[in-house]
């Protein structure tokens, strides 16, 4: 898939100053990938995902935390009646539910979810954002359940992959319920200083840092409705806690308008960071759609700041 | 497509030896790409392009000016009766009358004329070459007419992405004529200093740079012709002058004998580099080509140097 | 072809602690490649290799020693009646034996030849292994002769691509036999300083190496049997020798026990290095199998090391 856009680009930080130009994964990040299914027979598959997020601009690899070239998946599977189990780079719960209950997906430039988790910038923890980890878990045991009754967990473990005192493993767990118009799900964190200890190994964790994170969705047909409520503890920083409300509605058989709005902050007096996106997305094929997108940021004692986009995504 | 040569190569410097080797890239720049086209019905189209150029002779990736994988094109365009609208890295005017318009085409090894735009090591700008900017141009927007009567127009526009002040907008317009036999382009280039400014974002210009560029060719049946001026007008360098005289002669039905003479001149005293191509490449299949060559270059007080080389090309 | 790997690994080093991880590579390293071959008629063809090692856990590229891409072939070549000619990087004959004639193949975590040849970690050259050059040539012509009653031989050589005082060429020469169950292969190398001198050029060898090496297999049905001999002459370190002895045995349709008995040892007195290893892979489909290993490593006055590693490889 690749997606690029046009547009005046503007973060709220002192003195920043709006800058036009053709840019890529704001909307979505571009990827290339390759995967396939082999059926070994009794309901058994085995599995495999290479994929490298790409900036379409500039022709650029956008690599995963770890610096490596398949960054938005890597990893080999079986998969049954007793679920998946996956060995690799895999997505995060956190990321999976995040991207998943609210209206902007996976945009890293416009969902103010995604920016709050994963590319805040101007404030947060020294990886400039609420998550010290990885969309994706390098160095990963996956494991996903069958989906019973409209419920479905999973689990997933890194191993410190070193010998030094004091680490510890990385575990996220998830749970989701779907249930005809309603979703929702739940994940919880608990990840250790993988990242500083173990650089070289490609592991990307955030200092003992736990984070639960709460999403739901409602689809009443004429609009669905959104909301996220995320809750960051660090051992080593103060506290964090990120909300957002969003709505997407049809209005023609092609076109859906998007709005999302979303705080980030941190306790004990700490900053807030507010990001409100309003967007029109255009389908013009299955695979091809157009948008146009305002968002506006604004950040305790710093001036506001506007930005706009017009963009496509195409997806092969 | 794949290309690999085996050759005694020698460049035009003081103290310069013939070094044997095997490598790529002489006669044309191997690549590997992905490309796709969906018809979104009304004749209107949504295309990509995602291609990196590679070295077969290493393994090697060659990245873009601004060091990206996908060097050799990255863009999502739209098609139509309008014509054509491309987001992101785009082949720039320059360099696609730069290769039309001479008999070795796109030889970054044996064309005098991509030799003196792009590579040419003993003399020239700090970059080493005539023009100070890619082949393909990042972070752009190009726009290419329709074809009527012959005529084609194209203008490709990079913001400066920057709002450093004094920076401005780089910008090509080039024009194509084809009327049977002849075949002609007239390109003009107004690229900014967003090298220097703008390394990390991935623009690569040279500081404000003005170039206009004429090609034309006829083909005569028993030779086809070849001719091309360049005139690059520097704000912070010397002013330098390109011409190129060519000939291509079909001698069998696979074997076409290629030849081609090109000066690079800098103004007001400065060096000349000559640089003279003898070759002879075979069809040995509708995908599958070997050739020949042999590589006279001249510079100013510097003691002429030969390059020989054989070698193969196969498109897949 | 995807692997990953759980397991517990220690090498045998002074202090070292085992470790648990995923981890890929161990059992074969994953590869993603394109290939083709272009029939041009008269039993001749075209054909091009460009594959990528990856390293399925972090979603790494695996480089070539030269730091390369498209580290595991990337060549293209033409082949006929007269055998194969290849221009590019193309697997050496000490690798290509060097994983025939031992039952763990190309595992460069658990075959003792592997380890010994190119991964050695503790002991051996500055490179941590016997070999000072990698699995595949860079920049080299490779010729391999056809078949003729069981017999074959090869040529590889790699220009010094330098015209600096005192370099040479490398060479390796390899001849083959196979008439049944028996199968045998000869190889000798004779690198020169390649690697120190041409680094930026991607030619990858060990300062005047020159290796012998022998290895052989009897297919008895119930068990195959392996044996490997290599002698390492260097001129500017003590020389070195390797031996192997192996067997695999299929012991159900699908499941095969593997054992491998390797060491290395450095001439006047030098460390000896020895490496057991013994698994089990079992093939759950044609394309995918999982595997157990337990490896055993000695190194003279260290405390020995065992690993263990339970994985899966999927080919596609």
């Amino acid at each position: 898939s690749v997606e690029a856009t046009v547009g005046s680009f503007k973060t709220a930080t002192a003195g920043s100053k709006a800058v036009t130009k053709v840019d890529s994964g704001q909307m979505m990040t571009s990827f290339l990938g390759f995967s396939g299914s082999e059926d070994l027979g009794g309901g058994l598959k085995a599995e495999f995902v290479l994929e490298t997020f790409l900036a379409t601009d500039t022709g650029g690899v956008v690599p995963n935390n770890a610096g490596q070239y398949w960054g938005r998946g890597s990893n080999v599977a079986l998969s049954g009646g007793f679920g998946k189990i996956a060995l690799g780079q895999y997505d995060n719960a956190l990321f999976t539910y995040g991207y998943t209950y609210n209206p902007f997906g996976s945009s890293m430039g416009f969902s103010p979810t995604m920016r709050h988790f994963y590319s805040l910038g101007s404030l947060g923890n020294a990886k400039g954002a609420a998550l010290g980890v990885d969309t994706g878990w390098v160095n990963s045991i996956t494991y996903e359940t069958p989906t019973v009754a409209g419920f479905a967990a999973n689990l997933q473990v890194t191993p410190k992959e070193t010998s030094a005192a004091g680490a510890k493993n990385s575990v996220t767990v998830g749970a989701s319920y779907n249930a005809g118009a309603f979703s929702a799900g739940l994940a919880y964190m608990d990840a250790d200083d993988q990242q500083s200890a173990n650089t070289a190994a490609g592991t990307a964790f955030a200092k003992d840092q736990k984070v639960t994170s709460l999403g739901a969705s409602y689809d009443f047909g004429v609009v669905k409705a959104f909301g996220q409520y995320t809750a960051v503890n660090n051992a080593v920083a103060a506290d964090e806690t990120i909300f957002q409300v969003g709505a997407s509605a049809p209005v023609t058989a092609a076109g859906t308008v998007l709005a999302s709005y979303g705080q980030y902050k941190t306790k004990n007096g700490g900053s807030k960071d507010t990001i409100f996106s309003l967007g029109y997305d255009h389908m013009i094929s299955k695979r091809t759609d157009v948008y146009a997108v305002i968002s506006n940021e604004k950040v305790t004692n710093v001036k506001a700041a506007n930005s706009f986009a017009v963009g496509i995504k195409h997806n092969f």
